[in-house]
């Protein structure tokens, strides 16, 4: 293996592509694929070089990133006959950043392990916009060693990185982070229709209670958002979603029960059915208040 | 009415002593009254003059601030026939500070009005330590012409003051501040006690998920104290429990349903049943952690 590693990238998605462009700028060889190969191009226009399957990027990379959409994707991109572990180069070391579940992490890992490859649960936070600014906050799980030596490439797309622990770690304070967020939108989201029933100018109510000991990112990045009737995405409804189930079904194999969590992801998954699937989580307002389309 | 007005000071619990304390240094004639007197007794040590009644209060004083416990005390002590609103000089302006009902404040009010005397609603938040330190948040209700004449009293008490509008508009306010704490509460304590049954470093957790989009005061500021196993008041969870319940009173009838919130306030009973209910907020985690006594 030369010092000039091979880099490759699967999922070349809003997150997928802005992270994998901070690879290739920083003068690294980066290997795409995409279901969707039209979304990788501007990519391969910059100098990425397009592979057509998950194998042919295992075949070539000594590093591969992957970042999709749901625990069934990356189940077949790990763990099919085509797929990377199977495919993989003694050596290499395979690093999943989708937020998935913690026991399929752990599945992956003891795969990888098996054939020689190193894998690391390495889910993120931070949104479209950490991943353009190269913010994102990077959970890593797997062996330090792995992480080590994935840690450069983490650095040119994040800035808070943390090795969490073993493999499920990485996903376990991920979906940790989601519980918290479980809070953060409810609370705000309740309260602002709260403050609106009552009659009360929400710029000021926002100004008067994010100063204090109710302050939370959210309030402060998605309240102004919510006044302006801007539920666009930043982040799918339907991904936090499935985040949440992540959450509740990680819970529930410890014995853990969570009911702010699940009151959350019901009131959720009653937005979706309203035709917000698609829209940002801030869009949770949409369901208190019913004069916002 | 001279230049110097007369303040008056009821309720001189963790809270009122440190502000009615402020008010005293720097320069103001302040008569207090408490239903426990030896609370108030450091105070008059200071230079205060003790009253034995709130009808001697209003007798005496152009300016009366309260901050007392429970909504009812509130009503006893401004409605009832040796309360604050019948005994109160022509033009004085009553300052209730307590966390208490919006239709009350309303009420009030309009005692008030009738006998030509000002009435704010003006409760805050900032907990014993921003009592202390002069940097409360307070928001207030009423005639913009009574909080301007309050307002130089409230800036010797709070850093942050606004006026959020007409009676029981600064208990709204309030209240809708403590609908935001329900998520931010429930969102940081279910999150850890999932971190930890995770295994992961909860030190760590909080410094990886707290510097994101999951930031959040209470994660912040309560975080490390539960690591500890700190669980004193600073605020306490029974007093909590009655502004949760104030809030969903409120919206109630104003027909809107707050899942998240009922939600919240319903493990804050669970706790406080389990003999929590003079512990500081942050205990919420003991629910989800029996290692916690």
């Amino acid at each position: 293996m030369s010092d000039k590693k091979i880099l490759g990238f699967i999922g070349t998605g809003v997150m997928g592509a802005s992270m994998a462009g901070h690879l290739l700028e920083a003068g690294h060889e980066v290997h795409v694929y995409n279901r969707t190969k039209e979304r990788a191009l501007p990519l391969v226009e910059r100098g990425a070089v397009w592979e057509d399957t998950p194998a042919d990027i295992a075949a070539k990379c000594d590093v591969v990133f992957t970042i999709v959409g749901f625990p069934r994707d990356v189940e077949e991109v790990y763990l099919s006959k085509r797929g990377l572990v199977e495919n993989a180069r003694s050596g290499a070391v395979l690093v999943d950043m989708t937020t998935s579940s913690p026991k399929l992490a752990r599945k992956i890992y003891a795969a990888g392990k098996k054939r020689g490859i190193g894998i690391l649960d390495a889910p993120v936070t931070g949104g479209d916009r950490g991943a353009r600014e190269a913010t994102l906050t990077i959970f890593a799980g797997g062996d330090k060693e792995d992480f080590e030596k994935v840690l450069p490439y983490f650095e040119i797309m994040g800035r808070t990185i943390k090795h969490m622990g073993g493999a499920g770690d990485g996903q376990n304070a991920k979906l940790g982070n989601q519980i918290v967020i479980a809070g953060t939108m409810t609370g705000m989201c309740e309260a602002l229709a709260f403050a609106k029933s009552c009659g009360l100018d929400l710029n000021e109510f926002i100004e008067a209670v994010g100063g204090g000991s109710a302050a939370t990112w959210s309030l402060k990045n998605y309240g102004p958002r919510i006044l302006k009737g801007d539920f666009a995405p930043g982040f799918f409804v339907k991904h936090y979603i499935k985040d949440m189930k992540l959450a509740e079904e990680a819970a529930n194999e410890m014995e853990l029960d969570l009911p702010a969590l699940t009151v959350t992801r019901e009131l959720y998954e009653e937005l979706a059915e309203g035709g917000y699937e698609d829209s940002g989580t801030q869009a949770l307002y949409c369901l208190y208040d019913p004069e916002e389309e």
